[in-house]
């Protein structure tokens, strides 16, 4: 046992989860020191501004506008790397590491596309790269999928990832209003970035998404082979036909898991999902992910996925948990991909147009009769079996909509019969397809 | 570090939860070893009955009916406590930690009420006592308590802990059938015990509770201190008169930190709770805990509370919790009681007199003028406000129902209010009073 009683802390990038940290250091020291057995100290804090005032009082020497103080300080034990963004970032942990520090970072574009690699780095240093706040905000999805589940096969993990995005479609479903107003809305309350394509498009999601997915399958892939929708084209007469049908639209990210044929799905896009499933529940900025294990069946966490406090909760745990490794005189406790490294390995991702799933089809047509016969008859003809099919009297772009609900049906299959209903001189305007998730997970 | 690569298990009791934990570490063996690095062997099981078929294939001279023969063998380095009961639980735990061995328990009862005194000999000897399957089955509320809410002033814990309990009143919900009727439902399904008390009762959530407290607050506290009121009293109609209000009623473990007054409120009872709130929405034998952090806000954990697969899950990631800090040369990894065991104190609870919180009233009056009038000042002379008063065209015990509910109130104003109430003549039955918790913790 060594007999550090003190941790040093160096922050890089005080921004919002940097301010929170620094914050959650201060007002909850006591706390903490007490649960830990050891005080955790900044000792050095890197920003470009470091003017500025936010609220928390830092020792005198400690701001600097030079990361690699930092790093390089022999004080700091622990790095957290909060400045977000790849290049700087990525640079700045290989210094970490190269200096046998510890790494804390909430970096989800980074460790989606770089992680594999810099964990094999960090494990041959034995070093540790903690990465709870990557994902989720303060949800303890890493340590669950890690060390919870750890006995489990895992089947599947479905979650709603990006707050923005649930904001923005549970106000829609809520007023009626288009997504443009919706955005505007989440824009103007701080939940949007000026520039939301990384929210809105599901890059956001599918970062996390690649994170979860490594973590449950030991996996390494390409980010690229993740399929991605965002949820500008979900309108609000799509969400109005989902509730009558007992459905609700969320963008949710899906991996699943199929062990006879050692592939994975691992896809984001909108997704209707039953009233009794309860990711459907989950509203506004509030994230939620399912897990399904072979054990524990389907588990669910529930909580806030963004924000100053609850993200700066997820890093300082990870703090804490190197923390304890460092008075116990060790390096890595869990492994850092949950699997052994020598155990990690590529997996195949399925891709789209070989996945069976069930589909929400919405048709603008004319108000003739048989006009019906013809789609049916071409997804008739590709191996679509109609579920329902709902007409509604109501004029959209020259047409009527016709929506339809289907059995399980191959992506490939409804790709080619919607290209084929499309070019219907009856079909008014372009078919809309929204996959379905018929079970909870 | 240790270059042990098999860490081998003794398990005392083949009921159902050491008979899944037996299927888990045979079935997905090869999983468990390339995430922990080393191999998990059972090398002794005892149970009375060895003769048995479990479905399980035990290798020759594992079975005994010896107890002492599990924790003495030399080859066992963590002992699973699975037989349940306090007297003998007790005694082979004691002498688990003599021999040095690890243990890992389920067993909510003792640890509720011994739990302590064991931790502190367990942390002298360096020995980990790990009981996450002893709350919420497969939900990883242990750890997140103890490790991802590490800088998380707890400010309250408010959970759905029995599956028995949430069956029978998701099934009088449902149904509307009279609570003996739901209770021999959950009896065939093989959901409660022919002596069902432990779980309806309250003991069970009430244990549970116990355990959480201790955890969140590092707080070493008298079981008898727990409030405690069981379900068998909740009926079809206080059932439908709380959804008439957007209520529903749960069996709730409750615990709240006052941090000004160094004071705890812990109480178990059926609790109305807004539809709003995502406990409401936990039906079946499902589990779900929600806590509530200064940090974090509201987060929850949902997931199957019991049976054997998702118990024996958690079971598991104990073991592998302790089999990485054997293989670090280590001990104990996170302090047992959340807190370093010098902090360990005794927080006071509040009594339930003292408590303040809103009510639900149902009385059984006489169909005449006055009455309500008579009910409201005896409640208005104990500073009760009355927040809504329904009175309902329906014969009942030679009255009517009238059912109200009250801003908050303080307990102890309440009980002299309702005897006092219960002495007016024009009133038939007993008064009914069901708590509520407006706010989602």
């Amino acid at each position: 046992m060594s007999m550090k009683k003190d941790i040093g802390i160096g922050i890089l990038g005080l921004g919002t989860v940097g301010t929170g940290i620094a914050r959650l250091l201060t007002e909850n020291a006591d706390l903490i020191a007490r649960r830990l057995g050891a005080t955790l100290t900044i000792k050095r804090a890197a920003d470009l501004e470091i003017e500025k005032d936010r609220g928390v009082v830092f020792a005198d020497g400690v701001l600097t506008t030079d990361p690699h103080a930092v790093i390089a300080d022999p004080e700091v034990d622990i790095v957290l790397e909060l400045i977000g963004g790849k290049e700087l970032a990525l640079e700045l942990i290989h210094a970490a590491i190269d200096q046998g520090k510890h790494v804390v970072t909430a970096n989800k574009a980074m460790l989606a596309e770089k992680g594999v690699a810099l964990f094999q780095k960090a494990e041959a240093a034995n070093v540790n790269i903690a990465f709870e706040p990557s994902v989720g905000g303060c949800m303890p999805i890493v340590k669950t999928v890690r060390e919870s589940l750890v006995g489990n096969h895992i089947q599947s993990i479905c979650g709603i990832l990006n707050g923005t995005c649930n904001y923005i479609l549970s106000k829609i479903t809520e007023e009626g209003v288009p997504f443009s107003e919706a955005l505007a809305e989440a824009q103007a309350r701080g939940y949007a970035e000026a520039d939301p394509g990384l929210d809105v498009d599901g890059y956001d999601t599918a970062h996390k998404l690649a994170i979860l997915s490594a973590l449950a399958y030991g996996m390494e892939f390409n980010f690229d082979d993740i399929y991605m929708e965002g949820i500008s084209g979900i309108t609000a007469m799509d969400i109005d036909f989902a509730a009558q049908c007992g459905y609700k639209i969320k963008l949710l990210a899906i991996t699943k898991y199929d062990r006879a044929a050692d592939s994975a799905e691992v896809r984001v896009h909108p997704t209707m999902i039953p009233d009794a499933n309860p990711l459907s529940k989950v509203d506004g900025t509030l994230n939620a992910v399912t897990i399904t294990g072979d054990a524990v069946g389907d588990m669910m966490l529930y909580g806030h996925g963004a924000g100053m406090m609850p993200t700066a909760s997820a890093v300082l745990s990870d703090i804490v948990d190197i923390g304890r490794s460092i008075l116990a005189g060790g390096g890595i406790h869990v492994p850092l991909l949950s699997y052994q490294m020598e155990n990690i390995r590529r997996i195949p991702v399925r891709p789209i147009e070989e996945v069976l799933t069930h589909y929400y089809f919405r048709f603008s047509a004319l108000d003739r009769p048989g006009v019906l016969s013809k789609v049916a008859g071409i997804l008739g003809e590709h191996g679509i079996s109609i579920k329902s099919v709902h007409q509604i009297e109501l004029q959209l772009n020259g047409g009527v909509p016709i929506f339809m609900l289907t059995h399980r049906a191959r992506e490939a299959d409804v790709r080619t019969a919607l290209s084929k209903i499309a070019a219907l001189d009856v079909i008014t305007d372009e078919p809309v397809l929204i996959r379905i998730e018929e079970n909870q997970s």
